[in-house]
């Protein structure tokens, strides 16, 4: 008789009992800590990235979690640098994120270990994607001149545009990229875009397909640039002064991807010199966007806080 | 041989001088009179109803060309009471709008005239239908909590809602209506909805069909109610105080049909009851939305100026 392998889960951030519940009854064999106690409150519905405030006590004993474990849900991120050395048992890392690169690769977590990464890919798509539609939606209708002519109790009939007239170009296919697509395609909108491995193919509801290389064929032709690609040593500052310049005036640029993948500083000239018709963005070169900066108080831009 | 027969089409509101040449070029067999200067100069681009200014010199130059028209491209808006004597030859109106009934029904012209009308019903689906998928976007992404954030410069994550957790009840399904139901679907919405006609059937992206009788059944399940039915007897004051009392708390009005069709004084007080959690509203009661009406300033309400 073999002996029985004996599994712990760690949950690492905060989650709703009902999927810690859910866990243990899609696998009863492992045995799952929960622990809210030792886990960062959450400040909104699906935060895993609020600080926990332990007490000496606590921390010692959430020590002893993690020396036992062998599975974490999400990183520990109170013990970033130190988890290799704290997790000696850790075999597999399932993260609450999609993109993990930058983060996995600061900590050197790959040279260190050998730990196995399984991501959230793909969870964000809908979400992402609705985001894109939305402010697609917002600019063409120019809701900006509607919220503007409410304020002032102004009623000027005026004419708006339609989304099947413009061009969305979106960077990176991936789940959310192909998501934007496919929601776009039912707007009749003309969809192109790039992806790093264009040989691997697109849905047949994107128009054209580029390879990276071809990036400025896809900018010269967009209407709506979506950022939607991970950010890693090819795609940082991916698009910068001279690519926003490749945009047709008018253009508007979505960023659910990277806030580094656009250099902001680029972004923020483009916008302020009018080339550009606007912007949308969940990511920023640095979070939480400071205050003071000019990104904030532009009203051709909306901000979200990266919750999309 | 036959004599030939003489057909004048009189263009009776503006329109721009290309779409006059592709009529010219479409029917060469018939004479199109199209004279500015005698037309309300438009106040935006597809402006039919403005009121022109003319001399009277040139109403006497108009009211020639009416008294020889066969064809009317749009009413004649300056003489609306008298036009079935000025236009005695008049055989068919072609209407640049899509609801012409309530109009029509006002000033007799079936009860005094033969002509036939046909109307540009289906030209605005498209627009009506991204107006009312932005709305809906913007309340499930609480774009006003967006925006607060933004003005105040607050970086706070919050987590917002998916349309395909949602359900649209869309009162008409006629052109406008399917276009609203097609592009829902694509979100993974459920969408139901009424039309007076349900043995015509629905398209299968339309999860279930009610008859306008079973009204109640639909408010009660949904979250975002569309209304894109045109005003008749059936449909004035359609939805009051009770039908809305009947929607889910927190649910959505959005009209692109005709102000009428609901009761506006009743959807103010649900507003302001917090029963709703918000309106967008491309049609009033009575337009333009008079200065100082509540709708206005309502922080959770999108005033749209009949443009969608």
């Amino acid at each position: 008789m073999n002996e029985p392998i004996i599994v712990n889960v760690l949950i690492a951030s905060y989650l709703e009992p009902e999927y810690v519940e859910q866990i243990r009854a899609a696998a009863p064999e492992v045995t799952v800590w929960y622990h809210p106690e030792l886990l960062g409150k959450p400040r909104y519905t699906a935060d895993h990235t609020a600080r926990p405030d332990r007490t000496p006590e606590q921390e010692a004993q959430w020590r002893d979690l993690l020396a036992k474990a062998d599975i974490l849900f999400d990183f520990d991120f109170s013990n970033r640098e130190d988890l290799p050395e704290l997790a000696p048992q850790l075999k597999w890392i399932q993260t609450s994120s999609a993109g993990i690169g930058q983060f996995v690769k600061r900590h050197r977590y790959i040279e260190r270990t050998s730990w196995i990464f399984t991501t959230a890919s793909g969870v964000h798509a809908r979400p992402l994607a609705e985001f894109a539609l939305m402010a697609m939606l917002m600019f063409a209708k120019d809701y900006r001149y509607l919220r503007e002519s409410q304020e002032k109790q102004s009623w000027q009939r005026y004419s708006a545009r339609e989304l099947s007239q413009s061009t969305v170009g979106i960077i990176g296919l991936g789940k959310i990229g192909r998501e934007v697509a496919r929601l776009a395609h039912a707007f009749e909108m003309t969809v192109i875009g790039t992806r790093r491995h264009p040989e691997r193919g697109a849905p047949d509801y994107i128009a054209k397909l580029y390879s990276m290389a071809d990036l400025d064929a896809v900018l010269s032709q967009t209407d709506f640039l979506v950022i939607a690609t991970p950010h890693t040593d090819e795609t940082d500052n991916l698009i910068s002064a001279r690519e926003l310049a490749l945009l047709p005036k008018g253009a508007v640029v979505i960023n659910i991807g990277r806030g580094q993948v656009i250099d902001q500083a680029a972004l923020v000239a483009a916008l302020q010199s009018g080339h550009l018709g606007g912007a949308a963005l969940d990511v920023f070169a640095v979070e939480p966007l400071p205050p003071g900066d000019p990104l904030w108080a532009m009203p051709n831009v909306i901000v979200s806080p990266h919750s999309a």
